[in-house]
Formats: structure tokens, sequence, C-alpha cells
């Protein structure tokens, strides 16, 4: 990797502002807990595991001067984005560490507890890339042509990423001829944030529109899609941002591979089919605004846009840090994990 | 309709300056074909058809004074656009009948003919409308809800454009609930003029991102969906934006009629298939310039756009102001025109 989307070193949490890319490459260097909040709120720092790992260091920090800012800093960093399952989740666990035993009240074993947390994600984001690249590698003889949506990358995580992850490794080993990203409409993740890190990386792309994708299809330009997930329901139903869906349906068309890279914990059984997944309707803002510049007025209440994730069961391959699952996908049955 | 996006009146071409929507509403009044030159460079006044016709309102024009412009003016028009074919046409037209007859060289027969034209053009539109809404409102008993891609209406053409045409039909008949109408990335044609349109003749819309049709359609929110064309080929491939043929797989996936609305001199029988119509790829600044506003810096070389516009022979109907085709589509079969 060329660039670090968050570390922590002497005693301080580094980051890189991900609302200056790609333009600016701006490293924040912060010991203090209430700026690592606001670079959450301000999207400085985003990607469901990334703000769950800088939180963690957060909530180490606040108790360096004292352990009484402890429940303090709890609150403050879980209120920085309402809907962060992720962050919660993190938060929640490293408090249940930090009661658990007066010899975990102290700076230095939290702190621990969340590198543990980080390393945690790293290893994650490592053995997808290589069951993923092992599981790929096999199918083709050749360097390959990807289509990618949205941001996966080093950016989102705390490791080389997921769908990224798989895409790094191959072209580590040689195997990638080029890398088509989506630009992800409506906030532009491609177009800002995969395209940073594939360049970083060195890997030959080029920055599409969504809709392009499925003419490189039909043009046999293409040989998979890979993809990340925000959710995957019990029978393979994958939740992922916006234009996802078009891409399994547009891949399915013209049978080429599609596959889904995530961590097994994105995996719900609980959740039975993707009809469970509550589909989120955004800001018609979202459609005009990019960063602070406002594209054009939308005056009119007529327009609103849906920002909506995606539900699927289009005979996708989910490659996870465990193992590979082929269709029909079936979680709730499965013994693997 | 609620506004002209081009008139010709008291000597005067009249004209919507269209850089400016949908935030502001400006009418430019000429009598200069300088004037109109810089405006179709300037995309002030765009689409196809609408072009045409401006430009022989301007060499119109440009000999109320003296006849001795009429070659300067031709050869400025001319040069506004140079891929823009049916411009080319129609100022060929006119040069023809210029020279055809000496009555024929002076101010009133040259504006005769380019009211004669412009009148055609109304005259398509409406007809197509009056196809596309008989064929469409037999096919279901309900207002319908339908996407539509780019801008195919007033903004487009001499009257009330192809596809928007016959929206605004079904509209006046009572038989539309809603239009999705897609943003069209990357210069938004959608989001910035198909919206004004819609809003002006108080049609009920959204506009979403181009990705979100698929969804759409997967949840039965769509009925059909209805889009111009730029040309077609006479086995009924069409090339038409980018987006088109990703909404087209999309609508066959789903079961969703899929509807091309253009004049017949759209078709052309001299290419035997879509793959002999030269598909444009198109500057990398139009990704990331939205007007004079750039979104970001694009430094890499490695970024670049493909836009294209896209083929499709996928069952589609064809509306045109002389019939309806169903498929399959052989137009060089066809006794019909």
């Amino acid at each position: 990797m060329e660039f670090d989307a968050l570390k922590f070193e002497n005693d301080k949490l580094i980051f890189i502002d991900q609302t200056k890319l790609p333009d600016e490459e701006v490293y924040i260097s912060t010991d203090n807990y209430e700026r690592i909040a606001e670079a959450i709120e301000r999207l400085e720092i985003r990607g469901a595991p990334l703000i769950g790992i800088a939180a963690l260091y957060g909530l180490a920090l606040s108790i360096k001067t004292s352990i009484n800012n402890f429940e303090n800093a709890y609150s403050r960093l879980k209120r920085t984005r309402p809907t962060a399952v992720n962050l919660f989740t993190a938060l929640e666990s490293a408090k249940e560490f930090f009661y658990s035993s007066s010899s975990n009240k102290n700076y230095s074993a939290l702190l621990e507890f969340a590198r543990k947390f980080h390393r945690e994600d790293i290893e994650y984001c490592n053995q997808i890339a290589k069951n993923g690249c092992d599981y790929i590698s096999t199918r083709f003889n050749k360097p390959v042509r990807v289509i990618t949506h949205c941001n996966t990358g080093s950016l989102a995580t705390g490791g080389v990423g997921t769908a990224f992850g798989v895409i790094l490794e191959l072209f580590k080993r040689n195997l990638i001829e080029i890398v088509y990203a989506c630009e992800a409409r409506p906030l532009l993740q491609g177009l800002r944030l995969t395209s940073f890190e594939l360049k970083k990386n060195g890997i030959p792309y080029k920055i599409i529109t969504d809709s392009t994708a499925s003419f490189l299809m039909q043009k046999n330009m293409i040989d998979f899609v890979i993809v990340g997930a925000d959710r995957i329901a019990s029978n393979g139903d994958v939740a992922n941002k916006i234009g996802t869906y078009s891409l399994a349906v547009n891949s399915r068309y013209h049978s080429i591979p599609f596959y889904v890279a995530a961590p097994s914990t994105s995996i719900d059984k609980r959740i039975t089919s993707g009809n469970q997944i509550v589909i989120e309707e955004r800001s018609p803002d979202e459609l005009v605004y990019f960063g602070n510049k406002k594209l054009i007025s939308l005056k009119s209440k007529q327009s609103t846009l849906l920002l909506i994730l995606l539900l699927m069961n289009l005979l996708v391959v989910i490659i996870t840090e465990e193992k590979v699952f082929n269709p029909p996908l079936i979680f709730q049955n499965d013994k693997g994990f």
C-alpha cells in the first residue's frame, strides 16, 4: 500500500482527510478524542469498518489523562453517526471490555484493545483478498478486466479492503489487465475515492459512469464484476450501494461472473431475505451537491432522489475471510462458521 | 406547452438559453446570424432537430440586409457543431433551395423555407406523440409509471419532442401517474433539462440516478420505459445516449416494455446493424465538469471517461410519426415508408 487511511503511532491517530480527496492528500494527526469525533461526523474518516477503528482509538486516547473521561467520550463518539451499526458494536465491545476487569481500566489496556480490533480488521481483509484471488485466479488464464462499484479499499476499512483487496492481490500476482471503476452516483465514491486507491497502488484503471458498465459487458470487455456488501441475508440476498443491482442484472444477462467480497460478520443470519432489510431513502440534496459545491438549484419539491440500498440474489458468489460460498446460498443451514 | 424553447417573431429569433437551465429561464432575442451561430456553439441552443431549425432561421436573417451574406453565413453556421448531421442536412437543403431559383434568393423566401422546416418538425413530434399515446394507452388500464432517459422534449426539438411528446400526450389524457427521469450522467440532461420540461408542464416526476431505474423495476414500480433515438439501423438496433442499453437489459430482465420514439428520418437504412454506427469516446472532462464547475481535478491520464452511444435490439417497439413498429424490426424489407 502506498498510503495509510489511518494509523496509530506515538500515541497519536494519524488519518487522511477523505473530504479533500482526490484533489489533496492531507494527513491529520491528533491525540484528542473530540477531534476524532469531529472527523467521523464530517466524513473525514468514513467507511463502516474504519470509523469503528477510529472510534476505539479515540476512546482509548480519551482516558490517557483521566479515566473519568470514559463515559463522556463513549457517548460523544457514539453520537457521531446515528445509523452506523459497526460503530455501535465496536464501542459497545470496548465498553464491555473496560468494565469487565479493573485491570482493563487504563489507557494502555484500552489502546491494546483498539489495536487488536484494528489488527483483526486487517487480517479479515488479507484473508478475503487471498481467498478471492485464489478462487478467481483458477478461473481465468490471463490478466482480467474487472468492474467494481463504490469504494471498498483501505479508505473504507482498516486493511486492504474487501472487493478492492481482492483486486489488489490479483494485481500483485500480475493478473489485472484493467479495472473499470464505476463513479457511483450520487456521492461519487468511485470517482473520488476508488480512483485514488487505484492510482496510489499503480493499478491500471478507467473511471466510467455507472451506466457505461453494461456497454462494456456487451462489447466483451469485462471478465467479472466484484463489489463489497453492506449486509447479506441468510438466503444470499445482498444489500449494497445503489447501482449494484443493475450491475448484477447486466452481469447475468451477459453471463459474466459476479463476486461479492465481505467479512463473514456481514452475513446477518437473523434476516431470512433481503426484503427484511430497510431501504434508505435519502435527501434530494445528495443529487445536486458535490461536497459543498451545488450543481444546480432544485427548487421543486417534486424532484426527490431515491437513493437506496440494493437487494439481489442473482447467482452471485460470496467471498469471505473464511471461505467462498457458491450459489445457492442458504447460510442458516451452513455449518462452515 | 408552458414555454417555447425557440420561436420566430417580428423578424427575430427568440430562444431560451439552455446553459442557464434549470436555475434561470433567460430568453434571448436576436436578428443577428452570428449571435445564433454563437448560441449553437455555446450549447445555448442544443438538441439535433432544434439546432437545425435555429441555423435555418439564422441563414434567412443573414440575407435580410444583403443577399451577399449568404455564403459567409452558411459556412459560419455549418462550423458551429462539427459532428451534427441534422445541422448539415438542414443547411444543405436550404442552400439547394436558395440556388434552385432566382425567386428563392431573398429573405422572405428563405424565411418561409425555415418556417416550413420548423412546422414539419412540430408536426413530426405531434404525430409521434399521438401514435405513441394511442398505442400505449390501449395496453394499460390505469395511469402509468414511466422511466425516461436523457432529454427528448421541446428543448431538443422544434415541437413537443419525441419520447417526451408521448409522455406529454399521455399526461394530457390523464394517463400519467409519475415519470421517473434518469439524471443522464455524465452531462445530466435529465437532471437539468428534462426536469425543467416536466415541471413546466405540471407532470408529476422524480429525478433518479441512472442506476436507480433497475431497482424501481425490481419493486414493480415501473410500467414501461420510453426513450428517443439518435439513429436506428435497418435491423432495429438503436443508438442512443449512454445508459439506454443498461435500461433495455434491465427492462428485458424484468419483463417491462421498452419503447423508442423517433422520427422515421432517424431510421438509417444504409446501415444494416448497430455495429456500423461509430461509437463516440469523449473527453474525460465531461466526467468532472458540470457546466463551468469542476467537480474534482483529474490529473491522472489513466482516468478517462468512456461516453458512448448505445446499441441494442432487445425486442424494443419503435414509434415514429408514420406508424408503430413491433419486433422483429427489419426496416429494409418494410414497405410502410
